[in-house]
């Protein structure tokens, strides 16, 4: 599984690593592009970074539950990671999402994304032995790999996929290694955020993991959001981020109670096959999910289309 | 159970009704005082109210879940409503928990609040039969509910108790019944908050359920809230009501931030005797939970003081 | 809610008690007949207990999950009560659903239970305040209730309905007490049943709660079974149990297997309604659940009686 | 991913395949063995797999939940299917644990598995995705892999760690196709264990998932049971099945109750550490389970030493 030449950039030698890397802002979880045929189409996802690069956008999250990961082989896993790598404009943040289901693979991933120039990695709870990964567990395993990893570590809170919550003490204790520095937390959960934000230091950044509460969630204290509906609706995103930090809270406000309707669309109803059938409405490479995901039908892309249309976002 | 001549104050026929009652600010679900042997202490619950008439709130919320409702008697609970309808000051709103298991005696006592002058009741999903309650029987049973009351009809989502989660398509539905007038929403699903909010007419009031997303709810569009932390801190939550409606957000976060630990300490984390205990050490009576429900033990009586300290919000 | 003369039959007294009770063999938790109107039909309900007297059938259990006991008043309870202790026959047990929200409450209809002549309580795990239920509180409760009891008690572990699984540890610690005699176990987690008879004496009686695994039960070492399909096929239940009895195996495999589509249609599929309308195709009065549950829909009871057809039980 | 040729057995071109294969009795899930750096440890493996191919198990199931499949590399998941395949004594089935999170590499996966000469295949439902795995991605999911397979395809129904149950219509449908041939049900719900064998034709084998209820699954119409206790006590879950078989029921239950704690302890409290410790105080090479699971304290393997010395089945 080592990495071929090919794909060695070595990045963060150009552009520089640990003092560049601040995570704050808007990062989408960007969905990994396949042909017709289900094999990876990394052509097409160079054509999206590369318009990604060209928006406000902090960075882009590779290989997230957006980038179907747990649906990739570990060589497509490095293929997907270096072709974003390469098709990325410098000033970018690139974040890994690393996290496989046992220590040493996750810790592997995790030194291949380095090796590429990544500036972090993010790491899922562990969701296979659910009922087996107690504190102690969940404790063990990020210090394993934080301690492992050349590049920051980020957790990642899933539970709605996982089926795992972090709580509050685990995230404290977790946050306190020098190399852990941050949360994507997608639990929707606002207390619970707000409680990440309070048990942590302001160094450690509290990310909202969904479009649908980024303001919430920024009120609450987090430093910022890595969300599906940044992909669709980048500068949307980035514009409510700006509207939040000059403290145009009353725009905020009206700003986020229009992306919901379109964020669910795309996330909790129609999920990966709705944001890939969106973004190829809007100028995108879409393409099919992954098998056994199923693309949508003809109805509930017709239902999709209208949502869409309504919101005033993307014309359809 | 019918309601004996003395507690018969029929408070709306002097105050008026429909016409003053506008479901909006800071609702405490009041807690009901029990005496060391377990029994009603109608006197101290008198005392509490009078307390609270004294501050900005806006109205009392009576047997919610915080007023341990299910542990009552028919006739306790009718007690209960009738001493605080005679306590309270003329000006604040009276809503009454009349949820009951049964349409039928959800109904009857529906009508003893609104014959007692409370201005509106609030009814939670039916809590037993859960894998029963579809979105059909729940339907039938708020319009069965709201057809039969006097006065309008709250509904109140409490996932953490009920075991039942409102769907928005079924909200949506109810809040176009002209009798069914708001929602209190205590799931922590901030999404889901600004979803009601959206699928409903701006007449319909959905209220943040928690004081630890108090302003979160109202960002995302709620029109108040109902929350246990107003028992404890009713100047504190009107204040952040306030703010929030001046406009001054910069303020309003700074002070929700302050609010979560104490409230997550009275909720979440001690709930009922916790909350009790902090009414005790702030010159509320709080008294002894009703069994099964056990009091605080002595060392969580002292981390609860630790935490309220802290605060700075309570001395003791 | 104290009981009135006329229901006063002291049943106890006449046929002896502790020393007649053991809790072995198969009970029906017996439905609550309600007229057209919703209200009380107690005369339906004595007829029924009539035709289950004339079965072998060695008790009936009122105000079980199938009594719809959460939505009566304590005065209906009682009244059911005393309606079933008039018309049972002498030599069948008689067991309460004594279970409240509060301590009290329990404590005191169990009292009433005892003096209207029932062998026992049976008290199913409070379900309101789900998360507070911790082992302490279930703990306390039991063993106030118990003690306060004239009558032994029986526990309720009902996780579909009340949200609460009750642990081996827990069940081990309560089946110590003199006064606690065993435990309806509706749980379906047939590891966890053999689980409870080993962790406590033979003297306690574990007892299958459903119909669809009651040779399963018995095989892991319950005691009998307290079954809704109990009511509907009284004589079938107890011929499974004698085969069991009578160690002829084999048979009784067979008809557990032709039992489950049957019992599965009045529990799983139909719950309360379905049993309802079974009954009435069946001889008994059925009659319509109490709102909020709706009866069946006339699809579904076309459904149900193709069911019930094809079992080859009931002619319809 | 390719095989190379060394592990080429082509197994069942030598013993035949279909004719062969039928899928009743006794089925441990074997344990994959780790050194203590955690690696592969596959001469241990083999070592383990000679012991159990002189005892009367029918075969074995590679790379299940105890064999840590989701820990292991697709490399590792080939290296150590050959290696139980050139060590399995003639004349027992092999089973290969071939479920992934992509349909593309569950059937590349069961490619290998058929060139290795098993004789079916096993498939866990998708367990991220979870709340996206409807009835009819299932559906598709099972028959796109069914289709694709040159050996007979088994269901895995686990929602303890796969957190998805499997319905009984989804079964029945998936039952009828050519290729499907049974299930592993591990849900523990005795009720839809009977159920699926009524929903299914004999000729599909319903397999108990536990050793906790094996006999009360071959009660219900089971074929057998495909269980962790059977890599520590073959002989015992053997000689059960065996007592079954000659309606021996009254050995049967007795032998079943003595087997519930030995397999509680190695499952339910301890899980795969616990089998693993267990399997090397008894002969086998047990070894350390693989990141992010940690082996048992010194406190738990004294608990565990002395729960087996009870039993009675091993002295340690």
């Amino acid at each position: 599984m080592m990495l071929t030449l090919s794909y060695n950039i070595i990045r963060h030698e150009v552009i520089g690593m640990a003092d560049t890397f601040e995570f704050r802002g808007v990062y989408p979880p960007i969905p990994t592009a396949f042909d017709d045929a289900g094999g990876l189409a990394p052509d097409r996802l160079a054509h999206n970074v590369e318009l990604w690069s060209a928006t406000p956008l902090d960075g882009l999250v590779v290989l997230g539950s957006n980038g179907e990961f747990p649906q990739l082989t570990p060589d497509e896993k490095v293929k997907v990671l270096a072709t974003v790598a390469e098709a990325i404009e410098e000033g970018k943040d690139l974040i890994a999402g690393t996290g496989c289901l046992s220590t040493r693979e996750t810790i592997e991933l995790t030194a291949e994304a380095a090796e590429l120039g990544y500036d972090a990695a993010m790491v899922v709870t562990p969701y296979y032995y659910r009922p087996r990964m107690t504190e102690k567990v969940l404790l063990e395993y990020y210090e394993a790999v934080a301690a492992a990893a050349d590049i920051p570590v980020i957790l990642y809170n899933m539970p709605t996929f996982a089926g795992i919550n972090m709580s509050v003490e685990l995230v404290a204790q977790l946050a306190a290694h020098p190399n852990i520095v941050g949360i994507k937390d997608s639990a929707g959960n606002i207390t619970q955020l707000a409680e990440y934000v309070q048990a942590t230091p302001d160094s450690f950044a509290v990310m909202a993991g969904s479009g649908s509460f980024f303001l919430h969630g920024l009120m609450a204290g987090a430093h910022g959001g890595v969300m599906a509906l940044a992909n669709l609706l980048p500068w949307e995103c980035c514009k409510l981020y700006e509207l939040f930090e000059e403290e145009n809270y009353a725009e905020a406000r009206e700003l986020q109670a229009q992306l919901v309707p379109v964020n669910q669309a795309v996330t909790a109803n129609y999920s990966i096959p709705g944001l890939k059938a969106a973004l190829s409405l809007h100028g995108y490479y879409g393409g099919p999910p992954r098998r056994p995901l199923l693309p949508l039908e003809k109805s509930e892309l017709e239902e999709l289309k209208g949502l869409l249309r309504e919101s005033g976002f993307i014309g359809c």
